[in-house]
């Protein structure tokens, strides 16, 4: 089994309108609700990889129970941990002229010391039948800044490996703990590093103490700083389509090469091709399987001669 | 007891963000939730003005039951019927740095035949026991376009005055069936007229059914043509703020005032001063009932000499 973390889960509303018009009134045409957070849609894709997937983080209030009853028949188990306050919406509104998307995140409950505390004991149960975890996205308010450094140690004392992917202080303090990988996108990895060149920036992360450095660099593809070496992964073209949950789609390929033993090169090529054939699918946490299996061979990955 | 009816309520969010910037994303700084709809708004407006208010239409869903868990603590009875599907949500994005609103409106639930018949049921009973009826807002979809004529008719049937605050296709059909009072605006007036001169349009409205019509000019005030002669009433000078339920408090006011036998300047003088002080509430609904004792000594009704 491999469990997913997202503290910060969200009901994801998708609002269609013919034209978004700053400062006047729209009816919208199409409403989509969706289970929405990383971590959600990396457990949807661990799904359809034959992974048993199970989700957990907080889900409260009306909104929580929406999330949950969307969740239920989908292919992943539900662990979320209840939290008084109500769990965030995010309204994506899109353009159908254009395609292009404006967002709104709600801040997200204000989780209690106690529902912290029923979280991490939860956490731990599941632990002991994971083969690996994923801790994804935003902390809500409540939950200490180092929480993902507290549940980094706690992993690696049950001896599963960790990946994190979360940004800001949270990513900062998540680092030191030690994480056996971390996937930043470029800005992410900017931001902790304060530099914008890639490679550079990768071996300042795992200096930072990350085991491993994948960093996802949109249509460029992905770069990897390892203790085994450094490699970068970049798939056929450059394509057109909704971003939306790609990196959400490359964790769910990097932890499930992990847990099957595929090589660093397999492993990069499956989250490339996974990526990639998520941006061609409408929504997060799903991808198009006919093209993912095309994906798969046409992914160049490239050992460098660069020390890592 | 004043029967309020709003068929396509909604869960009203409002979102402050610093500044709206399309095709980005943006982190929301504060949700407000509120009951919405313009029939729950003049309620609102009727229970703050003494009147004992009942809230009818329909209610659905997880979004619904937090619609009704949100009118439970306000001075308003809750007569609302169920319905399979979901409540809409309504989205209003504010900026802080202007205070302009973007507003997304959902399409509302999809009501079944018999979801309507228990409704009709339900307005024959609270018929009973009112001293007036507004119809407000649009019609949610399943509903004939014909559903204010049959709510009119029903009503004069029962004795009850009644007030249509609608647009488009149902405003034109509920007019012909004769109502006491429609209450259109200036746009609304002009797609049901063609005429964008209030004066000529309210005339043209009167004959197509109404008894009384009163047009909302915004900053202009009200314009009334009814049977009993013509009058204008204005505000003493242009307000700036927050428009939204300037038009429902009018509905308030003209009901409260019908109920009470108040003759028709006293009903524009109301009208028109609950709905400037509704400008200055933050939010639809409310009004600020301090600048309401001042306008109403403030507002200048003036009878027109033309012939209604």
């Amino acid at each position: 089994m491999i469990l997913t973390v997202t503290l910060n889960t969200a009901l994801d509303l998708t609002y269609t309108v013919p034209a978004l018009a700053p400062h006047t009134a729209h009816r919208v045409t199409d409403v989509a609700e969706r289970p929405g957070g990383k971590g959600v849609n990396v457990a949807r894709v661990l799904a359809a990889l034959g992974h048993e997937a199970v989700v957990t983080g907080f889900a409260g209030g009306p909104t929580g129970a929406v999330l949950r009853d969307l969740l239920a028949p989908l292919p992943v188990r539900d662990a979320l941990v209840p939290s008084s306050d109500a769990t965030r919406r995010t309204v994506a509104v899109v353009d159908t002229a254009t395609g292009d998307a404006t967002q709104f995140s709600e801040p997200g409950p204000v989780v209690t010391p106690a529902e912290w505390a029923a979280f991490v004991g939860t956490y731990e149960e599941l632990l002991g039948g994971a083969e690996a975890v994923a801790l994804c996205g935003s902390l809500p308010r409540g939950i200490h800044v180092g929480a993902y450094g507290e549940l980094v140690r706690r992993a690696r004392r049950a001896g599963v490996p960790a990946l994190l992917d979360t940004s800001g202080e949270p990513l900062r303090r998540g680092i030191a703990a030690r994480p056996d990988l971390v996937k930043p996108n470029a800005d992410e990895l900017a931001a902790l590093t304060g530099s914008r060149e890639p490679l550079r920036a990768a071996r300042d992360a795992r200096r930072r103490g990350a085991h491993a450095v994948v960093a996802s660099l949109g249509p460029d593809g992905l770069l990897a700083v390892t203790p085994d070496g450094t490699w970068s992964a970049a798939p056929p073209a450059p394509v057109a389509g909704n971003p939306t949950g790609a990196g959400d789609s490359a964790v769910a390929g990097l932890l499930s090469a992990l847990v099957e033993g595929v090589p660093w090169p397999g492993r990069l090529a499956r989250a490339a091709a996974l990526a990639t054939a998520t941006v061609y699918a409408p929504a997060a946490g799903e991808f198009d399987a006919a093209r993912y299996g095309e994906l798969l061979d046409l992914v160049t990955v490239t050992e460098e001669a660069t020390a890592a």
